[in-house]
């Protein structure tokens, strides 16, 4: 196994014995989801010690609200928590023999084998079960979230009794007694609400199963959860307070599988469309049998193989590298909600931690590859934000911005929910971040039809943002320069000047030019039309540019440096090497302004500006700040390594950009950051396909098309890719 | 009344009508309290709406703890709030005829007049109440809380009927349920804890009266209250869950004055001596009964006699602010803590704003006046700082500091309790603070054995601390700078070398380094053992004095200015006229981004300097930096103003001068800041004396002694002062 933490397999995560220690962890590794539904890699029965493990169900963009309370409150502190909640556990199978139930836990089991299958989309476990009472069984569960049928998810479970003939007893439930379980003293995981959420269900039988709905308090959210089944006729089916059960007592066969097919079915939506919602869950639930177990598992295998096909990713040299890239890619997609109201969490569908918040990570890490695999993918993340723009008016305005949009931080359903600004609100380069994204888009895809009907309209707006906030400043020789932000880099936070910010917001202003141009000449109404809405005042365009022109950059003389602040080099240097190594990451170990007062960064910044805008810095220029910034870097941002990795490669330290390849490519399977058991990181995970692509191939798109600049690391023999 | 809100009279403050709007500020000026005990200016008989006052009873120091509750943690954020608490009522005194009760928001009254006597130390209130049965009584009630029995007050109440006899009912409680009533959206107010917080009391009885005690929950500190009276025999003593009342039914005579003297009294001290607590408070309300109500009221006139002889304030040409300006200093005597493990409140013992914590305001604005009027009060408050010294040893090494001490920017007890650390524990130039206010100390009284016994080793770690803390940045010339903390203007954050923290560090380094030099000289056993004690390294002081002699200050050469911190001038002016009258203070109306962006000040910061080290600038340094940050002040903070009008005198701007002044004099009398109901300004009641003192008669304070700069505005005749 070669130190690795799961047998290195090209499409394979196997794992081969049970342990306590690492059930949280493996909850995230072995998550299934098709971006609308997620279920986290917990066993079907659950532990007979309930602490064990975090087990969840999300539905994307599903929250509940809680009020902040802050120690000490101060105006337009973001006022509601948003928080993924942990929804109704429709999974819930046991295996009762002789009165003895099975529990990973509690049971002797042996022969134990779990996998998750990338090309399949599938998770199998496979397991012998050797009762207290001498009887051997052998167990199969093979468990899918459905491509197909995005609201629905199945498992097949098979019993095989190895030496005996007998009853068995198997229960299937809906179990609504389910709360948010995680929320340690880590301020990454987030601190909304606790405890039980969701109001006791109301249950309802259906054909071979049941359904139950369940409300949010606050946000007046419908939760319809169903349930039915493929089996031999069931003994009962009964609903206590919180829980409905369909029980069989089973007759076996020495030998003979036996199997039962469960189907689940996930709908949401307001409260006052409760009954509609539990019929459309139903109709989900028996869709999904009707199609059938088989049938699903086969739409699986063809959704990854289009999927596979559209990445064509493929490294020689490293298999241990290629298992955690293409891992990676298939969170990705089993993360990303392209309904238009939901988008990707920090941690995807496979975890509490973040509380489900959409980060920038989206734009400026996941976003890109999408982008080149299956852009429409990308064209529903870019719709999300677009169906958010009024509430970011609406912060624009809190912010003392009369004009504009300001987009939240972090959110779910559009509100600004970060709860310590500095490294929140502050960072308002998520405006640039996302109108970078739609120049992106439309410079991939041509789809001047999404830029003219929504795209315009951020840009406008967040190009307005800028103009408010920015200001010539005669003490900086009368440039337009930007006061009082975070950029990317949390430990150097609410600073003058931020170097990527500035470059950043001067490609938003720009680009909000030249789309309203482009507009003018090429579709004349929609730019009459959208003048008329938003009300752009003559002169807007002009000043959007000239503040671009006369942007102000941060730049050191003496050293040829990029400074990613006004004041960075007056903040004493931290030299890495001085710092114990358990007092990373440091934001856990030393007050923000301990860290603020130091030359020392969480993650690239001023480095992700080198990648982003790459044609903007000679190549000598990109080797001084990378071999600057690196000193200075301590990678406590899971977002950091990719990046470094990119430009590594650019400025020709292959076997460098490899290294931090590495770091990256397995963070989660490897669990290097010690916080997988929250979820998976995915702007990370997307960051490994930009490592290759961007920094390897050394792809770059821009006005002028795609280019190519590849290298190959020595300890790779060859690597490939798609782009679509 | 001239636009007042009270009669101008030069002692007394006197209100003739009661208005329900003005209950709550009312109660704030109309408090009793004598640095130990604290009573607002409730009615004796409370109110028939219970929620229309704020009733207040306070014991210097005694609070209860709550942990903070933050949206989003870090590391070392203040992890409990304390709450000075609004403990045991027992003032209450109601009068019932015919089975009408007395209330002054209820009944009909007639001829009523309220009146604090500064002289006299006494507050009366005398009216007449119609009863609904058509009778007319006078009712007159005298109270003091006692200057020579620190833990007792008094209340005579006088009854005369003026048309009638028969019964009259009056009962006279010991009220335990009680709980902080302040706590509104305001930062300013606090955040603490809410609610009843106290225990049930436990009753006893003692002679004429009874005893409670009461315990809070988490700082296991129990409060003891007795009363007892010198009144007619009582009709029944009878104690409920959470009151004890005694009743009489007296009989009375038309025109015959009756009276009822209640003497109450307070200890507070760990739950371990609760039996001790209740004796001690038997005793001292016994004590007082004993003495009897003249002589306690004698005392009153005593102690104010020697006080008003030891400040010799007058004014002349001025009646108004003659009046605001005793009112100030009566407050000041009122709620100075005197037994080392007290302080002064931000707001005294007068209201619950800022939860009873203690500022810098302490040594920066109070101290100086009680050390020119009653020293051995100032050393009292220096020696409450000493008490705290190991919390603040333990604030530094959480806050990353390997050495020195880091005082809490607010406390009660010795932790910080700030929830919002940049305007809270980023204020690091509290610790020069404490140490100049011990220079002042020691150069104005010589004390020499308060420095070598405590002063020196606040110096010595406050020292510490700015050594560990500033660094010689090669950026800067190589001059020792301080990155990363708040000056006194809270409106520009977390700034990396805020000028007056420098200079104040600067003074901080090198007076520690002269206390050291002198002990050597002239006490070496002293030195000796503080080095021993302290591990004091060859070399620490040669380096504090080599960090003061090259400590960086931010100037402007084109403007001559000295600048509030590096990044003053980068930052967008913020012309005040355009900001609408309804939007100040900003921090009510505006996100603190959006102020720390803006070149404006909420309160005087390098004003301030210019002010404390006087020496330090040329006449016309002082007057370019006050004409520029006068105009970038908001004055929104109330410390401010004051400050303002020293340096105004000093320049020249004698009427500038008298014009801040008439803003700081009546600043609670006329609630020019609308927040006067939450307690009074403490800091700011200080400063009106330095205005006099510092200001107009340009008193200033050195190692080579005292010396005057007098000048008088036009609008006055003379003023004089005493200093000790």
């Amino acid at each position: 196994m070669d130190g690795f933490t799961y047998p290195v397999h090209p499409w394979c995560i196997t794992e081969n014995s049970f342990d306590k220690a690492t059930v949280k962890k493996n909850e995230s590794v072995f998550s299934l989801g098709n971006g609308y539904l997620g279920l986290r890699g917990s066993y079907e029965e659950g532990f007979q010690d309930k602490h064990l493990g975090v087990r969840g169900t999300h539905l994307n963009a599903f929250y509940e609200t809680e009020k902040i309370r802050y120690g000490e409150i101060a105006y337009a502190f973001a006022e509601e928590s948003q928080t993924m909640l942990n929804v109704t556990d429709a999974r819930r199978i046991c295996v009762t023999v002789e009165g003895e139930t099975f529990h990973m836990d509690g049971s002797d089991c042996t022969d134990f084998e779990r996998a998750l299958d990338m090309r399949r989309g599938v998770l199998t476990r496979s397991l012998v079960w050797n009762t207290r009472s001498g009887k051997r069984l052998h167990m199969l569960f093979i468990t899918l979230v459905s491509f197909d049928h995005p609201h629905a998810a199945a498992i097949r479970l098979t019993i095989t009794p190895l030496d005996f003939e007998g009853k068995v007893e198997v229960t299937s439930q809906i179990d609504g007694d389910v709360k948010n379980l995680t929320a340690e003293n880590d301020p990454r995981v987030g601190s909304g609400l606790q405890g039980r959420t969701l109001s006791q269900p109301v249950f309802g039988t259906i054909e071979n199963g049941g359904v139950s709905t369940q409300n949010t308090q606050h946000t007046q959210l419908c939760v319809a959860c169903a349930m039915t089944h493929a089996a031999p006729k069931e003994e009962s089916i009964k609903a206590t307070d919180w829980q409905m059960t369909v029980s069989w007592a089973l007759d076996v066969q020495m030998g003979k599988p036996i199997s039962i097919d469960k189907f689940m079915a996930y709908e949401w939506g307001s409260t006052k469309n409760t009954d509609a919602l539990a019929r459309d869950a139903s109709k989900a639930a028996q869709a999904a049998r009707a199609a059938g177990f088989d049938v699903l598992l086969a739409g699986q295998e063809n959704t990854l193989a289009r999927y596979w096909q559209d990445a064509g990713i493929e490294l020689e040299g490293d298999d241990a590298l290629l298992q955690g890239l293409r891992f990676n890619l298939f969170h990705l997609l089993q993360s990303a909600g392209h309904d238009g109201r939901s988008n990707i969490c920090a941690k995807g569908l496979t975890g509490e931690g973040y509380e489900g918040h959409y980060f920038w990570d989206t734009e400026t890490y996941v976003l890109p590859m999408f982008l080149f695999i299956q852009p429409e993918k990308a064209k529903g993340l870019l719709m999300y934000r677009y169906g958010i723009l009024d509430d970011a008016r609406e912060r624009a305005r809190e912010m003392g911005h009369p004009q504009g949009a300001l987009f939240p931080w972090r959110t779910i359903g559009g509100k600004e929910c970060s709860a310590y600004y500095p490294a929140g609100t502050a960072q308002y380069h998520i405006n640039a971040d996302i109108a970078f994204a739609i120049k992106r888009y439309v410079q991939a895809t041509e789809d001047m039809d999404f830029l003219c009907g929504y795209g315009a309209e951020i840009l406008v707006e967040t190009a307005r943002l800028w103009a408010d906030l920015g200001f010539y400043n005669p003490n900086k020789g009368g440039k337009f320069c930007i006061n009082g932000v975070t950029g990317p880099d949390e430990y150097n936070a609410v600073v003058n000047n931020n170097c990527y910010t500035n470059l950043m917001a001067a490609e938003n202003l720009a680009f909000a030019a030249w789309s309203l141009e482009w507009m003018r000449a090429n579709r004349p109404q929609a730019e009459r039309d959208l003048r008329e809405k938003l009300n752009l005042r003559a002169g807007e365009e002009v000043a959007w540019k000239r503040a671009a022109e006369n942007i102000y950059i941060p730049y050191d003389e003496a050293s040829g440096l990029y400074l990613q602040d006004d004041a960075f080099l007056d903040r004493l240097p931290w030299p890495l090497e001085t710092i114990p190594k358990e007092n990373f990451p440091l934001l856990l170990h030393y007050h923000p302004l301990v860290i603020y007062r130091h030359q020392v960064c969480k993650q690239a910044d001023m480095v992700l500006a080198l990648f982003l805008l790459r044609d903007r810095f000679t190549l000598e220029e990109k080797r001084r700040c990378f071999e600057f910034y690196e000193r200075l870097t301590t990678h406590d941002s899971s977002l950091s390594m990719a990046t470094f990795s990119i430009i590594a490669a650019e400025i020709g330290e292959a076997d460098k950009a490899y290294s931090y390849f590495r770091g990256t490519a397995r963070m989660d399977l490897d669990d290097t950051h010690n916080n997988t058991k929250d979820g998976l990181h995915m702007a990370n995970m997307a960051g490994t396909w930009m490592d290759v692509t961007s920094g390897f191939a050394g792809m770059y798109a821009n006005e002028k098309g795609l280019s190519f600049k590849p290298t190959l690391p020595k300890a790779l023999k060859r690597y490939a890719f798609t782009v679509a």
